[in-house]
């Protein structure tokens, strides 16, 4: 009962990463939004494994199919089903983890829960399940467009590799110029290096992506449990591999005093009201301001390593685990639209919410 | 419509800071569980403001009542109101906020947001709602109690000034000894210097609350969006000044490689099942794992100093703000019981949850 | 977990009938409604006991109290909570009742859900719990005056007296006109000697309470499972005592061809699509067309008599309960602000859903 | 967002009636649950068309597809997804209803909450949404058979024939003896007849099924608005062409008195508390109390007939309707499994939530 995601525009993702296929309903997107399959796919495609040598090679293209809710084009109001089907499911060999706690995976703890678990790769833990956060988020990606919205995220640090320019110096058309998904150039060659490192010595590393948000108007984003930055935090610390989240000044800002963290309000020439600084990340109160809004999320290195380890089987004794097949040696460049859908459906979810807030 | 959190153990808060209460409503509280009306007015003296002299010196008693729910010291399973008075609400001269945006405040996004709002201090974006949630999260202490698992959050830092002792050198039942709820004394007298400082300039500081939670056996959270730890980083995202939330590892996870960071699984002596080290910080997939949950909350510097800022009125004309009244130079100590209060709800309604999850 | 109702227009009661208060928060009420204290009482005071010599003596004068979310006459946007005290709660004796099991009360049923009970009157299961309902129903009511929409519940059948009329015959002005509430004069004086004659006798008697809602524009309700009607049929079942919901043709349309039941479209001088019959009430697929929308709601008798009745207490013996205090012999006159008032609360909150129906 | 029906065990359904395909998500099956593909396709086939000359002779197999949450014939805790697609929907002809807003359908009310509707059929409002309300009631019902509970709906009025045996003096293992679902072949024979001739005079036919659940345990349902009684009605009427709901003593108990309709209870020999009627229909404060619970669900006649209608299409203008295609005359007998799986989705629901509902 915690798969769905959103209050008005609501997801309910379904799909293990091994069974015949993952996918997605969309219960509440406004019926008139134009959208086309292939705007669905070319994000799919920005997620797709096999990119690039620093992500896995395994090629599986994903290719979405519409099921239900777009009729000419457009959306009807009624639910959008997404699904793409998983690729050659049935040919695998799952002997050497069907038994396995793999460590820092998650089969000891769905199986503690629920007393079994689809022991066929991560299952419903799988980051597969991903794909259909993605596609959903395209549909919400279009939404913020017709409001003049902007979602941009990118890596902003592998392993202590660290993009430290204001973002406001960073040119996002050149995010996916490279195959780690840094907008900087020289910066992007040092994480490439690092991920390299890694992959080579059957390791993997772990990094920072950051999200730029412009163009919300004041007034989104709902007072006390709902806050804007609350549901963002939520949003990005249910992607797989998450620790940390963070916005506006973050965990920085805590050593600073007031009378310098406080952002003085002032009337700019068009008579709009902006924040001479924006330690306050464009969101106060739990309402956006206007402002940008910005924030980063931390990722652990990937699990699943090629070396050998410790750990127990699902009877309680010693083993030697093996990792064997195609992983991704840093999840970063392949969580970039992992996170711009998911920042994409939480502002989709208050522009939504914020129409009905006032008489 | 975003007054209510949790799924089953649910508590909707209601009251603006200056209006006649605050109060909560708990519904899905299970019935047959003791509480006594002193055990949530414990809850709540922590919370109180006027407690020391690096706190705000309003003296305000926070007296709760019960309206429903309880009857004969049990729970009955209908829902658990609580309420508390607020003190002296028609005395105040609000003239010189009533149309005044303060700087880092909501008065700006608020009425963005609903075209008014209540000048009455912080009206619904005061700390004061969390009143409510300290009531509630008694109740929910309770049950966790039931089940043997405890909750203990900290002052881990102080502007600059930083405990760095690993939690399992602490002495938790030391952290209401001293005034800043640091449970280390020495470290505790450079914090208390730190926000004295603050005080005496008239400004305030930022800092840090952790928080460990020990007893939560496997199986607790849910998969994909209502993960254990993306719960807990809303849940405290919505506390009022949060700027961050990391657990385990956390931001620091990031520049480790795998082979380092995964926790390796062994059963112990007794047969339960561990893992050597706990860079997962108790959750893994989402779902805890038996070992400690432990996290950091950031909390930025106050947004009201008492110094004359630059500002606008609502008007968009510039004024300068002077700060009065009485407040916090540094929310940390009576943050703690917030989070305290607000864990406890998280995990009452994963203990819940579980109860369904398997024939 | 059931005391809220409505999605967006969401209400959340508390209180037994003997506890200290009951009351209600509303969450979702847009902010910038105008509303007074009085316009509350007033729909209170038509719940009210001890109106007339038909329903009980009790006198209670139910006032109500704002705790939050009206400031200077207006909505804020944030949860509004109205209390009413209970009177004497503290007077009562309840040894007669504390062991027994009454019939065709909830006594017994809510020992078995919760393993115990508020043994003082109905605690929770109580009617008084609609007091709530009804205080909140005036801020959808006052909502649904905004856009010129009314609505008119009335009584229409008492025992087996039955009000014949079609609706459009009917000056619902004429509603509160005598004490029964039925707006046909002389029917209602035959209505009262139904009642009178049960009162007399020591016994109670059902009927039925018919709505019509006038101005709902097309486009109204939600398909599939929030049907129009489904909302209203759910919200009527959960007021005490209803045993059934129809609506249009009803239970009458069963025996119709289609031939005949089919509303045909046609557009009026003014260019308004209407139907020339309305055996739809209103409602098409679950959504408003435009007309009326019409609907019957059955009520049993009150359970509670003032014979002796042979029933069983707690430890399952037999026993012989006599009724006694002073109680309504029958709900009907009562109920017709309770319908109004959960008609208008199901309305609201599709106004409000309409509103993100549409790019 | 209004796709959705359940609390715990919940479902959400998609897909137009000339789509690729419709289906559900089931998010909350609790794991461990075995279910094979062939007992959810038993359910579809005693809703499929063409079951005989009775119902539509459109052939469609409806066969279904588990794409998630079912590995090894047990349900795992993840959402369970199960598609039927839908039989060439490329090849129909829809110039004759594109335009055209047919009398008592959904046409214009669709068009005129989204702007826009998919005019295939009856796109989502069409019966077809049913087969995935039935696939998923075949886990529920599954679920109930573990707690010995079962659910049997029948048809007990077509048009002006009516059963008026009670229900205990029924046989319903011959429900499906006959093409209509009566269990009473003497009157099942006459209900046939009058279908027969609404068919054959190209016009359609209303009537009643009925339902009894029998074996629930007392304390289900929740108090408040989630009664039992308002869930059952909630579900009921969220299904096509249903016009009311009675529970118990229904709209006959509005003219009883309280001395004759409250239902005494009594310990039978076994010890096991009862009632010696049950005008209640099983559930008291709308709480099951153990006795049978049994209601009545009113069907209109169905809207498509085959006879010229006058209407008007989408430009207001007034136009000749001229049916075709192969319709159901009554739709009652493939409306039992439908009635049977919300009822089983409705007490799966309950039966989860009371797992909660005590220390």
């Amino acid at each position: 009962m915690s798969n769905s995601y959103g209050k008005l525009f609501k997801i309910t993702t379904f799909g293990e990463s091994h069974g015949p296929a993952v996918g997605v309903i969309i219960d509440g997107c406004p019926a008139g939004l134009e959208i086309s399959v292939e705007e669905i796919q070319h994000a799919l495609d920005r997620r797709r494994p096999g990119q690039s040598d620093i992500t896995t090679p395994r090629k599986e293209e994903d290719k979405v199919t519409i099921l239900s809710g777009i009729f000419e084009g457009k959306t009807t109001g009624t639910p959008i089903t997404l699904v793409v089907n998983n690729k050659d499911q049935h040919s695998h060999d799952y002997s050497h983890i069907q038994h396995a706690y793999r460590p820092s995976h998650a089969d000891y703890t769905y199986t503690a829960k629920y007393g079994t678990r689809d022991y066929r790769g991560g299952g419903r833990s799988s980051a597969r399940e991903t794909v259909a956060r993605v596609a959903a988020g395209a549909l919400a990606m279009k939404l913020l467009q017709n409001y003049g919205i902007s979602v941009n995220a990118f890596v902003s640090q592998v392993g202590k590799v660290k993009l430290r320019k204001h973002y406001s110096k960073l040119d996002f058309s050149k995010i996916d110029a490279n195959k780690v998904r840094c907008p900087d150039g020289k910066i992007a060659a040092r994480m490439i290096g690092v991920v390299e490192e890694a992959r080579d010595n059957l390791d993997t590393i772990g990094g920072v992506v950051s999200c730029v948000i412009q163009g919300v108007p004041a007034g989104l984003g709902e007072p006390v449990f709902d806050k804007l930055h609350a549901e963002l935090g939520k949003a990005m610390l249910s992607i797989n591999a998450v620790k940390g989240f963070e916005y506006g000044s973050g965990f920085e800002g805590v050593s600073m005093h007031g009378s310098e963290h406080n952002d003085q309000f002032y009337t700019d020439n068009e008579g709009n009201i902006k924040t001479r600084t924006n330690h306050s990340g464009g969101i106060q109160g739990g309402i956006s301001n206007g402002q940008d809004i910005y924030f980063n999320v931390a990722f652990k290195p990937v699990a699943t390593i090629l070396q050998p380890q410790q750990t127990i089987n699902d009877a309680g004794e010693d083993i030697t685990l093996q990792g064997k097949g195609r992983h991704d040696p840093c999840v970063l460049p392949r969580a970039v639209p992992i996170v711009d859908a998911m920042a994409a459906l939480v502002i989709a979810d208050f522009l939504l919410r914020q129409k009905v807030n006032k008489v």
